[in-house]
């Protein structure tokens, strides 16, 4: 099923177009979503002053939301940024960090979720479980499960908000209403690392924006899919080299930074599924 | 004296009970904090707006404070994390950066001490000698001096207070009251890389997290020691294959993700005094 | 002409008197700043809080500005702190982040260039064409020209604010109003990698620091070209041991932290013209 995933020709748009995506991530993770956003060629900017995002946003190939580090400044940023993007056609990734961990950041994940149109809602499993209801328990920052049914949830969310839904975890699912992809790469040590979440976040932010003009569902899935793949072999390719995780997210952005469309492809691991 | 301080029953209960660690640290550190709790096994959450912090708090095995990059915002957070530890019983750990760099950092610093029930101070020498009235002094974040009479200071604040103060510098100290225990081990190259004593702050409140339910001083004093010892000898094996201050910080979690505690027994460097 | 700089006299002065820098950077940068400052011996303080910054910066050896991570309370505390720093005679060094890229953006950077008395303003070509109205153009925050007569433009801003004026690029310049430097080394991997810029900017407010009392102008600018090119050679030197832009800022830190005057001058591309 892989042919289907030209892993290649997206890496080439994103580097050819260096898209700027506009992110909103929480200080602790920032610099570590900036980096990767540049070892791919993309070009990132990480405003978060209300006074301006609507402006960043509007000139964005895509925009990049996470609850990271939620405060009140940062919510008002994110939903100026995500109405300036919706307005201008520009796709908007959502990554509801540690939702259901406190009632604040699970108010804010909904009125988020209700006011912003989504390209992508990404998050773990327990993240998303929880943002559908299907029973997501999170610790921290940690799924602890999606709870039963999340395929079939994300399918539905997918259909009634148009939107896709990507849930990661051993193995990553994005919906799009009418296919479910199943992705099996990645490593353990990604989750022993500060940021690997939002750096995907971003990444699925870069593919997007190149995808082309309004694209459909099931391409909005495809270069979700091909980010997610893009890096989780990038990921493996680190592991080799690293020692742990110290030495991991700079053996990363490495791997991120030469990757070829023939090394994401010889290990991808790739299920689609027709439901 | 070391065979007192089993250090790999530390690292195993860390490693096993996975703790929930709230921190409230500056942006400037906040990345190399979290990724120093995910390397020991710890999970870290980084909340820090006043409209979650109580619940995170309240939820956590400990939370660990620092004024790093001290503001309104972050000071209301800390002191609604601290009093909601308090109230929950959940150890509050308190690093006051560069306390007496200015009377704003000064009056913080005073009055999180006096309105929070501290299991732990932390600081370097000039930092405790400062809020102990020794005369420390701090240049910039970096203690000069911790003043004479420290030790005997740090007791006194120790009875006092019923809490742990911790002053490191070349040789580190621990204070509960009734021991004082000198630590050795450690690298200098410690000082050329920003927030490893923010780190070591929040390792030293993984470790209390598990030293089980309200425990005695005396064992807050042991997981504080065994917390210390076992970065610095960290420290200590990643000055061995790293080569500057860039370097340094990837080896230093590198090393924590696979430390022993026969290897941190061989190297420790600990001296405990009747006081 | 590189006999002119002794790039090893300016090094040591830095290591002997580590000058405390002053930096308000933005939280996706300023931990990689502190490290850069650590790794030539200076000595960082990263207060931002607008209680705290005037009294930071009147005791600094240098305040370094970034609009990186603008918003109202960073640009409320840069205009405290640039304002302190210049009743004090404590240099100032401004970089106008991304200006251009907004409206807020561009009347931030207006409001500190008119306000504070600058020893340098240092910006990539792109965002100094902008500042001085040669038709500068910036994307995200990389350059994407700096327009016709920029060497012209910042020899007649240098003249007539008695400031120096830093422009980076393939080639770096630095006008004094007298003279411009042309500086040539550097490496592009600089240009993948968050903060970079940041760092230099940090970098010659330490360099500054130790250029004596009240210095002239020319000293400012040897200050400058001498900083520029350490980091520069730094850069060059970390690029043949790093695999790409994850590898990079440990390496470019660690051949900071052991750089050499000889390393320096064997490998200065410095022009000086009289213009």
């Amino acid at each position: 099923m892989n042919a289907e995933i030209d892993f290649g020709e997206w890496l080439s748009r994103v580097r050819r177009e260096r898209p700027l995506v506009h992110g909103i991530f929480g200080p602790v993770v920032a610099g570590r979503v900036a980096d990767a956003l540049l070892a791919v060629g993309a070009s990132p900017v990480m405003a978060r002053a209300p006074e301006e995002v609507a402006d960043v946003a509007r000139g964005a190939g895509a925009v990049t939301l996470s609850l990271g580090m939620l405060d009140a400044q940062s919510l008002a940023a994110m939903l100026a940024a995500g109405q300036a993007a919706g307005g201008a056609g520009v796709p908007v990734v959502f990554d509801p960090v540690g939702v259901g961990a406190t009632a604040y950041r699970a108010e804010a994940a909904a009125r988020l979720a209700a006011q912003l149109r989504l390209a992508v809602l990404r998050g773990n499993r327990g993240e998303i479980g929880w943002m559908l209801g299907t029973g997501g328990r999170v610790r921290g920052v940690d799924a602890v499960t999606g709870g039963a049914g999340l395929e079939a949830a994300m399918q539905a969310w997918a259909r009634s908000r148009a939107s896709v839904v990507v849930a990661t975890g051993a193995v990553d699912l994005v919906a799009d209403g009418t296919r479910v992809l199943r992705l099996g790469n990645g490593d353990p040590v990604l989750a022993a690392v500060a940021g690997t979440g939002c750096q995907l976040t971003a990444l699925i932010g870069a593919w997007i924006a190149v995808a082309g003009p309004r694209p459909a569902l099931a391409r909005v899935a495809e270069a979700a899919a091909a980010a997610i793949t893009s890096f989780n072999v990038a990921a493996e390719l680190a592991r080799e080299v690293a020692r742990g995780p110290g030495s991991f997210p700079a053996a990363l952005l490495d791997a991120l930074w030469d990757l070829t469309g023939e090394r994401v492809a010889r290990r991808a691991r790739v299920e689609i599924l027709q439901v």
